[in-house]
Order: C-alpha cells, then structure tokens, then sequence
C-alpha cells in the first residue's frame, strides 16, 4: 500500500560494515519502504558517539553505510537519505523536550540499564539516548516508525514527550507516531547456527568476496553426516542461508537431493557460495565505484540534509514561537 | 587593563523585569567590561526553557532585558550581544559534551539539587543544565568567566569537560576560561533591609519611575529615630541605598546632617528619590524609545546573533572533525 503523503523515519547505526543478518533484517525492508510512502532514513552519527570515540572511524562508518546502502539498491531520489548531523534542529529539539521529560521517566530505561550491564561507560549521552532519538523521530513530523518488537517502548517514550509537547504548548505542534512492527520474516543464521550477530563472530559481511567469503561459507557448521547419507534440509544451516537467497525451484531441487542422500555439504556450501555471489554480485560492482567517487557520497547526503533541514525546520518554527525561543536569522 | 583579544563570556537569564540590585551586583560590571575585553553576553532563552512554560513570556523576557541593557548603556558596536538561540551550535557541542561525562558526575550537581529542593520540577534540562552552560562558555573558546563566589563550581565542571573533550580528541579543540571572580562590591539592600531579591519581593525596579518608584523608596525600612534625633548613616538602610547613587562629596553632606540630628528620614528618601532619578532618568528615557521600536532591537540581535554563529562555527569545526561528526553544508 503506497502513500507518499505518509512520513517513514529510520535511523540507521553506523557501526562498522554490514552482514547478510543486517540486509535481510532491516536493510531490504529500508529500500522497499521507500515505495511505500515518504522515507526518512538518516546515519546516526551523534548517537554513535555515545559509544565510540574515533574520529577517523565514525567518518568512516557514516560514508560506509551511505556507500552500503547506495550500492543495494537505495535510490536517493525516492527518499532523504541524510546525515544526522546535517540537522542542527535536532538537538535543539531535544533540548526542549528534556526541559519537559522528568528525570524519573528517564532512570525507568530498560535500554540504558542494558547498555550500561554490557559494559558501556554510564555517560549522559547513553542516559538521555533516548530524547535524541526522540526529537530525530518527532521533527519531520513521522507518521510511521518501523521497529522490532523489542524496540516499541522507545518509541512509546518519543510519542509521550511529543504530547507533553503538544499539552503545554499547542496541540498540532508534533505528530504522534505510529509503530510499523517488523515481522522478523527471515531468521538469518551465522556461520555457527546462532542467530548472525558482530558479537558472536558468526557474520558474513555483504561485501566481502572471494576467497575471505569463500572460507566463510565454507566454515558454516553443519552435523557429520557422510556424503552418501539421506540429510534433512530444514536442520541445516546451509540450507537455511540458501533459503535467503535461492528461488524456490532451486531451493526444491536442492531440498530433494538433501533427502535423497549422495549430496554433501560441500556440495551445498559451493551452491550458497554461487548464490551470495549472484545476488550481491550488483552491489559490489557499485560500491566498487561508489568508492571511487566519495564526493558523489557527499553530494547525495547533501541533497538529503538539504530536504531533512527543511522539514525540520517547517517543524521547529511554530515549536520556538510557541516556546517563545527567538530567533532572528 | 584592557586587552580585546581576550574573550569575556557571560550569559544573561530573561526572567522578567530587572531591580537595582541585580544592576549593581551584574549589569553594570557587565557594561563596563565591554571596555575590558571581547566580550559575548547572550541571552540565556533555552535555559529559561527548564522552568518557565509560557512562550509569550519567554519571549517578552527576552526582548524586555536586551531592552534593559541597551537602555542602561551597554554598546553593541563595542561587544557581542545575542540570544543564545540564535547559535544552534550550541545544542550540538551540549551533546557531544554529554558523551563525554559520566552519569555520577551530574548527580552530583549542587545546582540541580538545590532547584528541586526549592520546588522546580526534576526534569531533564534542568539535570543536564550544567552541560548546556558549559557549551555556552566553550563554544566561543572564552578566556574569562566572571563569576560569583558561589559559581565557581559550575566553571570547574566547564573546564573538566573542556579537558575531557581535548585529552580525548584533540588538545587545543577547546580552551579552559579562567573565573574572573566579581566581587561584591556593593551589598544592595532591599526595602525591608535584606539582600535585595525578588524572591523576597523588597526590590525596586531599574525601570519603576513616578508613583510606583516612589512609594518604594518611601517604605525603605528605618528605625523608630524622631526627626531631631542624631542619627546613625552606617546602619541606616537608605544611606546604604544613597552610596549606591550619589557622588562621594554629597554622601559625606548627608551623613553629617545625619549626626547632627534634626534631619529626618523622609528627608533621607526625598534625596533618595532624587538620585535614583537622576542616575536612572536617561537610561529610562532610552528604554522608551526603544520600546517603540523593537525591529531595532531584533536587529541588534540579528547582528549579535551573526558575529556569535560565526565564532560558534570556528570552534565546532575542528570539533566535528576530529570527533568524526560530518557535516555536508
């Protein structure tokens, strides 16, 4: 169902390069909404800082996510693809809505307790997260937000301060969001059978290729079955990875010569390697050139800060006037 | 000793009319130091945002004090005078300073405290209020921060923040200003005696002229002394009120009429009255000109706003790099 006059708002982490478990779990979604409706999709670069402090690395990891997702498909004219960082409303609005958040509303987050468990320096930026995401959400004016499951209680917060905004200063001046929840339709197994994941080491990266993919796919762990044995497809992480990849006739063909025994995993293995190859095959030879250009990069963020400042502002501009917050330029 | 490469920073909180006690203790120290160095004064509007929820008074707030200094003497041409919300670079070095302070260290913020103690609501921009406040001091690399006695904490904590962003990121990012410790050199006694302060509503505005002035000076508290008594100047608290106004040669007229005896307190508030229209009768007279046309004072702080933004702009730069922070236009 496409409605352009609906507003989608994701952010996007950058944390380094991206596995087959991003792609198929948010990435692929990300460049098919942009049919659905008005996408905003920003780098969330400020947020990242709460954790990483290297200079060099974040600017990499923006300009990489942007080349990532230009190279699989996402098309920036469809959408405002946008660094955060290109939109100085942003943590001027959520300035204004921490004067209206209670500090005890703060201290109940489940996300920051987690964070701070797993390690992470307790700084205030990891404490009021949860704000600047918020005002991210709230300042295009966002209909729709999509979310795991996981994640409604932080968009349930950003739609609390938007109407704490709206009582005390006027109704229309925030939209409330709706969560569009993410059915996880493809669960992507690691190398190792545990869900993929960077933490567990068990990923396959989009773009590696030749021999580093090789010895990947290669390593995916499977039970000792002997070639000459009758195997059972759906127990097997091979077949699982096939299955993001493969058409369905392939994957029945594939299915029957499990069960009919004489088919090793190796032979599997080779299959799901040709597979990755074909379907990202495209995206490498694009980032290949993506990587040639950085200015394009930057022309194309430009353009998306361009349109995301605009909105912003549209946003903004009654919410100082009815703060009463001046501004003369 | 004046020295215009040193940069002067002060912010100015808009929080209704000013009283001749906040003139004595802040304003004009701050007119004179234009002459004393660079000097920033802005208007502090988002802070003002963490109790005050009415945007018609926020904005009246801050309009009446760039009213009320221009009024009083403060020369724009000589300084730069601006409402904090015309910087929005601000927001940004506030976040990127939270990354970069440790959860315990904010709770330990007498400051917060204390305004909740007294009834403020416990929210976030009031918590976080203190790194706000540093980005506003650092983000135009300040060299001196007058302050009260009572203040120097908050500068500490401005200066470790200032330190913790350079030993993370880059050493001359942003500099650590230097308190510039006011003293007190009048103690303003209020009608009733105590330290003039609206809280204790024993204040006389700048700006009160007529009737209203006069039946404030009239109720300066005295002791029960009849007319042809010897009196006590010292102890008396319009003769505390007199020094503030009047030249050094009178004073000494007055208090020897004072010890004669035969000189009465309605005498004493008579001269009061006199001087203070005297001292504050072109400021007044000022103010209603520029009453008459606030496009003149939007423009001032357009100008102020843009001197302010540019030198914002020259630290943040640096700071967006080194952090890894892009920024596209």
């Amino acid at each position: 169902m496409s409605d352009k006059t609906k507003t989608i708002l994701s952010g996007i982490t950058p944390s380094g390069r991206l596995h087959i478990g991003n792609y198929f779990g948010a990435i692929r979604q990300h460049i098919n909404m942009t049919q659905e409706g008005d996408a905003f999709y920003f780098i969330a670069n400020y947020h990242a800082l709460t954790s990483l402090r290297d200079g060099e690395l974040l600017e990499q990891y923006t300009l990489d996510i942007a080349m990532d997702y230009l190279a699989l498909g996402l098309d920036p004219e469809s959408c405002t693809f946008f660094a955060q960082s290109d939109v100085p409303q942003v943590t001027e609005l959520s300035w204004i809505l921490g004067t209206l958040c209670p500090v005890s509303l703060m201290e109940k987050g489940v996300a920051y307790k987690d964070k701070v468990a797993q390690g992470l320096q307790p700084n205030i930026g990891l404490f009021t997260y949860p704000i600047l995401q918020a005002a991210d959400i709230l300042i295009y004016h966002s209909d729709v937000v999509p979310v795991g499951a996981d994640q409604k209680q932080n968009l349930e917060f950003s739609r609390d301060l938007a109407q704490k905004l709206n009582n005390q200063f006027g109704e229309d001046l925030l939209k409330q969001p709706e969560p569009h929840i993410v059915e996880e339709v493809a669960v992507v197994p690691g190398i190792d059978g545990r869900k993929m994941s960077k933490s567990y080491n068990n990923h396959i990266l989009i773009f590696d290729e030749g021999k580093p993919l090789k010895k990947k796919v290669m390593s995916v762990v499977t039970d000792s079955a002997e070639l000459e044995d009758p195997k059972d497809p759906d127990t097997c992480n091979v077949f699982k990875l096939l299955k993001l990849f493969a058409t369905k006739e392939k994957l029945s063909d594939i299915a029957d010569k499990y069960r009919a025994g004489g088919y090793g995993y190796g032979h599997a293995k080779k299959e799901l390697l040709g597979e990755i190859n074909d379907y990202f095959g495209e995206a490498r030879e694009r980032r290949k050139e993506l990587e040639k250009s950085p200015d394009t990069i930057r022309d194309i963020l430009k353009e998306g800060g361009r349109k995301a400042r605009a909105r912003a502002e549209s946003v903004m501009e009654p919410i100082r006037k009815a703060t009463g917050i001046i501004r003369t330029h």
